[in-house]
């Protein structure tokens, strides 16, 4: 069983809401989210899995204990399992990510932005 | 330790040749390549691994043995693992490519596209 072409574009337009990923496939063992972010979330490790971002469209910082790193579109950062990091963007940005399934967004911090069950559109 | 940011259009710009993947990143046990393609590739299958396509320039065409799909800029599919496919571009085709590490481009079947080792750029 193949499953469908994902359209990005589409897919994005299904919600507007920032800082809820939505799930939109599954690729051994990790989940194809996407996201609209705006303003700063939390500092946060996940301990068991990498964390992929791509940028769609938009601009994402993403501070570590010892550098920042801005991501325009087009490009692309693995934070590797159990580095802290804190996304931030100052304008609404798209991005794709990758996480281990059931992997939580706020990693082993829970707080205000943590998402028990992300929905899969 | 932090990886560097991974920039599509300055890594596609290194290398010109088609169906060659380069490894620009890894996650999770897996590769995240890039290619060039243009022609016709070879019906394969990969046992051990989901292959995810996702299509930044051009215009990809994959066949299954039960229908065809055709994946613009911003579109993405995953092939599961064990299930047959040919990929095909009419015109020179950008795409970005998840693997698990070490899996070959051609899967259980080596012929004269097979790359024994990929570069990493």
């Amino acid at each position: 069983m193949v499953p469908s072409p994902i359209n990005l574009t589409e897919k994005l337009a299904l919600f507007s809401d920032h800082w809820n990923p939505r799930i939109v496939g599954r690729y051994n063992g990790n989940e194809i989210r996407l996201a609209k972010v705006q303003g700063v979330f939390s500092w946060h490790s996940h301990a068991d899995t990498d964390e992929l971002f791509l940028v769609l469209e938009g601009e994402l910082t993403i501070e570590f204990r010892d550098r920042v790193v801005r991501l325009l579109p087009g490009e692309m950062i693995v934070v590797p399992r159990g580095v802290e990091h804190r996304p931030t963007a100052m304008i609404e940005t798209h991005i794709m990510l990758l996480d281990h399934e059931g992997a939580s967004n706020t990693g082993e911090q829970p707080n205000e932005y943590t998402r028990a069950k992300l929905e899969v559109i």
